[in-house]
């Protein structure tokens, strides 16, 4: 139990605080690159709003559009050329998890030695020097809002991987739960599939040990998200409802909740090779294997965490032998998943059969968050990641 | 639920983190106020690490120790007069919230143009530019470590105020739990009832409505003190409880807790005048008056928020008629208060008679807290407070 704990963004928490978001971007100058994703900003109104805001507080942008979901390198690289031909002096991301990913990644790149953000997540480059990054959250999922880590895609060599960094962290964002009403029923679910899955990955599903405390809390959010997604499914403009799930996204994967616990985050691992191949929205993919691989794992040392998350937080019955209470937990969040968020529940489902498998495990094995093999709660070894992806299809 | 959020304090938790005190240092400069108070740093030998750290690192330090429980602003200003005259770079506070609070203190007058600190709690100067401030914490009750508030005394005047500013919150807290295994009884039994009351009064007892996800976790930092008070009061050497409680008492007062709420903190208002005109300790003078001003302000509006708390956090029946439950849940507060914690329950304890109850409720009614009246989850004016004072004799 020995950790650092430092997170600086600022945040803008409600609706009606876009007033502050000129004033803040101007602390760092008047040259701003605007990035966003497939134009639902536009749709929605928001662009409009952002953009007649610049224009009246007198700051110059920039456009970096259609960012992809996962991210590609090459679009990081565009963001990262516009900004040098005009000395950008910060980025706004108007997005998720993908444009605030990818703007994270223009970020890192830009004072760089490097045309190429890719140089960075080989680790042929530092990051030392980085833009600031503001961000207007459209979408409650990624935490990327709030912590350090950016995830992008090579296509070219079917890699998912990414930077971790505190300097590429966001200076201040901006989560107004209205914004988030328009989003669809799918990427509501597949979003808090997503949340649920980084206190699973980073700290709950976990062998270490962890203070009490902050074992509760990992429940308290795991609740709110089970609560609160069913409503937002039934009524997108719930308030309360938006407002919890943003929140909680935020402070799922910021570093409150994992205080003193290192280990691979297992399901993301193995995720991003799904998407890496396939291009799948990851909230997704997160659901399909995370029933899969608690069963996978179950034995007398993981089945004990297992049920206990299934008594808590899914309604298992409490008593039972744990390896059966685990199993039953299992199926609690495959029906929570598969029924009540309503995801499909399978990879064939989102036309992934199994011919990858083998080269998906090895590389997550040997990837960001690998050395060899995957090591939380459970340890896995590349026949062990064949196995999980098999119970998937 | 509109509110901003930023908390930048980098903390080192854990034991053996020392090593990284002088570097952070070295970020400000070479010249350090070490700031202490009774000298009990100087019997459990933390004193002659610290200092032959700094030593050994080229750090330059001049002493200010003798810091009072209650910390006096001529103490303070003693503190300023050190900076200026030997331009000082940071403050480095070794002790609990009172050490802190004083360094804030100073750390808030050194740059302003008056000698005195008071003038900066009379709003007679601005907080602008402020001293740099690391603190060591060896107590875990107020949160001065990693939030913004500081109070100060003037026995004088009998005023208990302060200041609260962004500029004033720490740069750096080291949290070692093993230094608060000599900790005494009453001093971990005072300082949890401290922790505890920021909950309270900050966010849980209110009338404003918060995120369900926050309410559930002011409840879990509440069931962690309950839970390890009595451990530690037990077996002071126990490492997960003083972990627990060490971080419990940074988060219940750190901006996290108290989203979107703002609401007078009627229990310290109170307190801060019983600490003003007889000097007791802060937490101690909270666990007396926290039941009583439950029992005080028991009504069809406020009985189902005091009877969650019981339900929730002090095993108290639930299915009860919502007033008749919060009595119960007073009466469960007071003993955990007074049995459990094993703190002595009436003012009259303290030496304390209703001499001044009139003047103390009109200076909390009307001080830093008070626009003639105090308002939370119940409204108090001055004669409801002396109501209170005269429940807790």
């Amino acid at each position: 139990m020995k950790f650092r704990f430092q997170n600086t963004t600022k945040v803008y928490f409600g609706d009606e605080t876009l007033e502050n978001l000129a004033p803040e971007l101007l602390n760092f100058g008047k040259k701003v690159l605007l990035v966003y994703g497939g134009g639902s900003i536009k749709k929605n109104g928001l662009y409009d709003k952002i953009t007649s805001n610049l224009k009246n507080s007198g700051i110059e942008f920039f456009e970096l559009s259609g960012v992809e979901p996962n991210p590609r390198h090459t679009t990081v690289n565009k963001g990262v050329k516009i900004c040098r031909e005009n000395n950008i002096n910060a980025i706004l991301a108007v997005g998720g998890g993908s444009t605030i990913d990818c703007s994270k990644g223009i970020s890192a790149t830009v004072f760089s030695k490097t045309d190429n953000v890719w140089d960075l997540v080989e680790g042929k480059y530092p990051i030392e020097k980085t833009l600031p990054i503001v961000t207007v959250l459209t979408l409650s999922a990624t935490g990327s809002e709030m912590d350090t880590g950016a995830v992008l895609s090579n296509m070219d060599l079917n890699i998912k991987s990414g930077l971790i960094h505190e300097n590429i962290r966001p200076k201040v964002s901006f989560e107004d739960p209205k914004i988030t009403y328009s989003v669809s029923k799918y990427q509501t679910a597949s979003g808090s599939a997503d949340i649920m899955s980084h206190i699973f990955d980073v700290a709950y599903l976990s062998k270490q040990k962890q203070m009490d405390m902050l074992v509760n809390i990992q429940e308290e959010v795991l609740k709110t998200v089970i609560k609160y997604t069913p409503i937002a499914l039934d009524n997108p403009s719930d308030y309360d409802a938006r407002a919890n799930l943003m929140w909680a996204s935020s402070w799922a994967l910021n570093d409150f909740m994992y205080c003193g616990v290192m280990q691979s985050p297992i399901l993301h691992a193995i995720e991003h090779e799904l998407s890496a191949f396939y291009d799948i929205t990851h909230g997704h993919g997160l659901a399909i294997l995370t029933p899969n691989y608690l069963r996978y794992i179950i034995n007398d040392e993981t089945a004990p965490v297992i049920y206990r998350l299934g008594v808590n937080c899914l309604n298992v019955k409490s008593g039972l032998e744990p390896k059966e209470g685990a199993r039953l937990t299992a199926d609690a969040l495959a029906k929570l998943y598969f029924e009540t968020f309503g995801l499909p529940s399978k990879l064939s489902d989102l036309g992934i059969d199994d011919s990858k498998f083998e080269v998906m495990a090895h590389n997550c094995c040997n990837g960001l968050f690998g050395q060899g093999k995957l090591s939380a709660l459970a340890t896995l070894e590349e026949k062990d990641v064949v196995e999980i992806l098999k119970m998937s299809l």
